[in-house]
């Protein structure tokens, strides 16, 4: 194996005599310097890249260089080799980083973040990741101290790895329809676990398939005949030396799927499978020796995880936008292709990063990126504040902190998706290859719209807090938990209808016009909806409402989240300048990026806008020249804004986002490597030839022969 | 291997003793009947599904289900294994489907049609498709008769196996820039090929990196240091007895895709490869011996084969959303979740299509997949009237078939892309896995948004032929090369500023009304642009003004293949109307799909038609009730819908979208088969755990001993 170096793809695995050569010619080839094309563009950039990371990244940056040397200074983590192995060849190279990971954490006396960070460098999706970030802060929020203590040690050194066992076959989003049961025992002071329909196989849970020997598994509490409903246990489910699954436990991997297939995905069958009674987390809920059951005192902490997790994702969406982007930016930048009849050309072709429509993707997509983090970055501060108002008893916050978290999470995750794709597809032929970089990443973070609660789903949950909270202040007269900007409209239910945006057509548009427009426009939606409920539900709110409408209340809660996406941008650069030392380029080519996002936005439903006459068709036409005018004054800060991401090649796994801009040699250079990782024909020929194709060729030669 | 039966899944391959055995009781339980929450829909469909597939597929029908049931009745076909088997297996796997295809092809006297026909038929993507439909092409169009008569019997028996080579590692969609040169050498009567720099690598032709040993390389002909452009040459690059590349030829794999991964893509590098002069293909162009050049008469015969190939992407666009549907909405019928609090449910979870949102999608999306079928339909029917035009020498038709072509594959790829994408998302968890049939079917579509024109660059060409022939009909006088809507316009410029749609509130919204919707929208567009050029080029239209607009181009042409979309499904209805017999069930449902289309696609771009106040508020208010209207309407034909679309199961390779509805046996039985086709430990225990954690978990013991 060769070392993780500067130029990215190194050559690790070898099945052939000739891959140690193609390695070394390789490393030689990549080991030249930055490309002048990048050399000149990087001369341009108009503000210090490092202190736009510093903002990005925020105090955890030391930290997170250092582990990401650390990572990279071994060859267990070269990512050259995946594209080219198998799905079970890539699953055991997964685990041999996170052995690696778990020596260096018990050995550096690494914190949880400092694992996730490592988890992160490695560019890598590792099933270690369902055992330390799902599995062990579920141990944390649901076990009682005494349980802790006995089983935080054995999860956290790794001498059992663990996995979160809760949606079943026939069973997601609804919990409430969770068939798995624990019925308590009392004879023995135990729960037997069944799974006693084929639906009720638990199903989907990570590191299920083949890693853990643990899993918390969510099961009804039937206590003396009686349900409690759903809570999580702690079973074994495979011998802790052979691996093999335990008597009364069926297991297994669920098979292949669009992305994330280093992670075992698995499923879980229990018949009348025993665990001592202590086994039940018991941190919110207790029961006795006699099969009594109890409540505990931290029953809301369960939504903080859900809100941190959400939040994860919210920001997880715009850093990996981020990494496509920097694929992309860079290969435009190298690229070159037609243009060269324009006059200016003198029969050159143009970098594509000059064909305005790849220009207007690719900007519009980065004003979306830098929004996400911001976001992410507001909502983990939301959460650390809430969870500490939590801890202390207080929960006003709670309630609206999770309604957004839901939506934020289906609305961030829904538009970095889109333009991670289309940023894919802005690659042209090399988008759809491997080797961009970009596939690997797209297919891994689709699951991101189904997992932690589906976004349809979730978009209704933030809609049904949003009536909600605004029929009790219109009931009570309190207005204090309504969101800020609803207001004007609720003291005056005809402001709508007479509101016009105070957009000024050949100006900058202010942050404050913008916040404005998407608060307007979330006031009118609301209103049509109240008004559809006066009229036509006599008593008021329910779930058939939520049946009735769910296209407009989805389109409700986007509206909502989009104004809280442009408020949190605003929030975060405000944020920053309050800080010391801002600096003032950082802060000019953000408010740009913030101006282009609320814009663009805007315009992408500019119909929600101007159908009540609220922005005009000038001012409309006006939202979009300056779109593009932002899209342009850009232009040279694009190289930079992707620096700032601070990806290391290794991460980025490239041929074409590669800090040095070698897009041509590399993807020859890797083409050729993945051959000699790839199998023979049979008798050492040609895979395929050998096989089959000799024969087809044979056929053919004797019908020809005898025909012509 | 067991047969391909009325299962679908079917357990083929086997790499332990209990693989039979799994597949038995698999097929076993799978062999039971329809689940009564289908036959019950079934029985409520409200048109003859058979007349519907007839409509869909055509006079094809017949010949079609013959070859379907012979490829069914061979255990080759089975997809059961392809989810579960590496790269490398998938391709051999592939080949041998395309050497019984082959065999088949000679026994039965088979004509191109019935082998395309073959290949649709297996639900699988093989290499064979290249030599297929486009090697053996490109020799019918660009070979002479006399080389034809050598060389296509050759290719017809496939005693040579051939690939296209055009784009290059440096050069996609811009054919001017190819820079693999073909050489005329008058001494010896050859052509020297050569790939002179890294850029100049042939890249992407699929089929090339194994599977050809022929290749038609596009080159730039060069006669006595003259260069006449870029040709086709037919190129041997591997030894026809041992495959290994012929001398002067570097060829290898790409490497893996997002998608298409049977598909061999490759590359190729040429140094000084000499072939025969009569290698150059010369049905279009000639050189003599003594290296003249000479134009053929022929020359726009290749326009009418790209116009195909895009009419192709058109209708496998629908098809692909068709087969997406099939399993969404099957699935969507079966599964329930949710809902049980609701008065009507009394606890019962609602079967998820009763899910307005999901309802909502799936039926869009419908619409969407039949307007995209007819106009593949309406394109077809173009091409074939064009191509016999061109053939005698009538070229009238050409530009506009070809510009329409060109946006029309753009706008259907992009929207049925998209729709294809929401319907596995739709799908919720199984979306994500490849036991839904989307997963494969999305990637695998992927690639159209890129190959046979990047869909920008395809915008654009539409954008510069209309603005073109509106200019020079302008200039003219004569309206007669205009698209027939814009007349109206193009006499009274004035005409959209105060033009008002006649649409009706409270009424259905008639076909005419969403036309000329569209016509107007387009029109707007059009003299906006035509108002900047006469502002600010006074020179007229140029590459200049392209460069400078791209973006609102891309817009207008977009705008004006809407139309196109809408007015092709109007038209294949009329045709099915006057033709006889026409069911009139039949007719009524494709009309409200034609209307759900037009208004959902209008509504999608809203502010467009209420900008300049041509739908006002209420109208457009209108349009949005009507589309629920129309959703909610179609909703017990849906499951018809899906069965006209004919597919097999083992086409559809669905563990969810199975015309007998058992979603859940399935998806169990798919995970434990494939686990018999996963590798085990190596030391015969469990994957992963022989190599790496057992090491952990040891490591882990010691360390809690030593704290403990």
């Amino acid at each position: 194996m060769g070392k993780v170096g500067e130029g990215g793809f190194v050559f690790s695995q070898s099945n052939g005599g000739d891959a140690q050569e193609v390695a070394e010619a390789a490393a030689r080839t990549l080991r030249r310097k930055v490309v002048p094309e990048l050399v000149s563009e990087r001369a341009l950039i108009s503000f210090p890249v490092e202190a736009m990371t510093k903002f990005l990244v925020g105090r955890d940056l030391e930290r997170q260089r250092e582990i990401c040397q650390l990572v990279e200074s071994d060859e267990t983590f070269s990512n050259a080799d995946r594209p080219f192995l198998s799905r079970e060849q890539n699953y055991v190279r997964a685990l041999q980083k996170a052995a690696k990971l778990v020596e260096w954490k018990i050995q550096h006396k690494w914190s949880e973040d400092d694992m996730l960070m490592a988890m992160k460098a490695t560019g890598d999706s590792l099933p270690l990741f369902l055992h330390e970030a799902l599995f062990i802060p579920t141990l944390k929020t649901q076990m009682s101290d005494e349980q802790l203590k006995k089983w935080l040690p054995l999860a956290w050194n790794c001498e059992i790895f663990g996995c979160y066992a809760q949606t079943e076959l026939g069973h997601g989003s609804n919990l409430r329809k969770l068939e798995t049961t624990a019925t308590f025992i009392p004879e023995s002071d135990e729960f037997e676990l069944n799974t006693p329909t084929l639906t009720s196989k638990k199903w989907w849970p990570g590191a299920l398939g083949q890693s853990s020997n643990f899993a918390a598994v969510y099961a009804r509490l039937i206590l003396h005949g009686r349900d409690y409903g759903v809570h999580p246990f702690l079973v074994q489910i495979r011998d802790r030396l052979t691996h093999q699954p335990m008597p009364g436990c069926e297991i297994g991997n669920i098979g292949k799927k669009i992305g994330f297939d280093n992670i075992d995905n698995g499923f879980l069958g229990l018949s009348k499978v025993r665990i001592p009674r202590d086994q039940l987390m018991m941190r919110n809920i207790q029961v006795s020796p006699k099969g009594e059951f109890q409540h505990g005192k931290h029953g809301k902490l369960g939504y903080a995880t859900m809100i941190k997790i959400r939040a994860i994702i919210v920001r997880n969406g715009g850093w990996s936008l981020a990494q496509a982007l920097t694929c992309a930016v860079r290969y435009s930048l190298v690229r070159t292709q037609g243009g060269e009849t324009l006059p200016s050309q003198g029969g050159r072709e143009v970098k594509i990063l000059d064909h305005a429509m790849q220009r207007f993707r690719l900007t519009t997509s980065m004003a979306l990126a830098y929004a996400s983090i911001m976001s992410g970055i507001v909502m983990m501060d939301l959460y650390h504040r809430n969870l500490s108002n939590t801890l202390k008893g207080d929960v006003a916050l709670l309630a609206e902190t999770h309604a957004t978290s839901s939506g934020l999470k289906a609305l961030c995750s829904d538009l970095t998706l889109h333009a991670i794709e289309d940023t894919r597809r802005a690659c042209g032929g090399v988008g759809y290859n491997w080797a961009s970089g970009i596939c690997e990443l797209y297919t891994t973070f689709l699951q991101d719209v189904t997992v932690e609660g589906e976004n349809t789903i979730l978009h209704l949950q933030t809609a049904r807090w949003l009536l909600k909270s605004i029929l009790a202040a219109q009931k009570s007269g309190k207005l204090d938990n309504v969101p800020s900007g609803l207001v004007p409209y609720l003291k005056d239910p005809s402001f709508t209808s007479h509101q016009k945006s105070a957009l000024l057509t050949g100006r900058p548009v202010s942050a404050q016009t913008l916040i404005d427009a998407y608060w307007h426009r979330e006031a009118r939606l609301l209103q049509e909806m109240l008004d559809r409920i006066r009229q036509h539900y006599p008593s008021g709110f329910s779930e058939q409402v939520v049946a009735d409408h769910m296209v407009d209340l989805v389109e409700l809660s986007r509206a909502h989240c989009e104004g809280i996406l442009v408020r949190n941008f605003e929030d975060a650069i405000h944020a920053y300048e309050q800080g010391a030392p801002a600096h003032k380029g950082v802060v000019t080519v953000l408010r740009m990026l913030q101006e282009l996002h609320g814009l663009h936005r805007l315009l992408e439903r500019v119909g929600d806008f101007v159908l009540d006459g609220y922005l005009s068709p000038a001012q409309a036409t006006w939202c979009k020249e300056r779109r593009q005018e932002l899209v342009d004054a850009l232009r040279y800060d694009l190289i930079g804004l992707v620096d700032a991401f601070d990806f290391s090649d290794n991460q980025l796994n490239s041929a074409i986002g590669r800090f040095d801009g070698r897009v041509y040699e590399s993807q020859y250079e890797w083409a050729k490597y993945g051959m000699t990782l790839v199998a023979k024909g049979k008798d050492g020929g040609v895979l395929g030839h050998d096989e089959v194709l000799q024969h087809v060729f044979t056929q053919g030669r004797k019908i020809n022969a005898s025909k012509l």
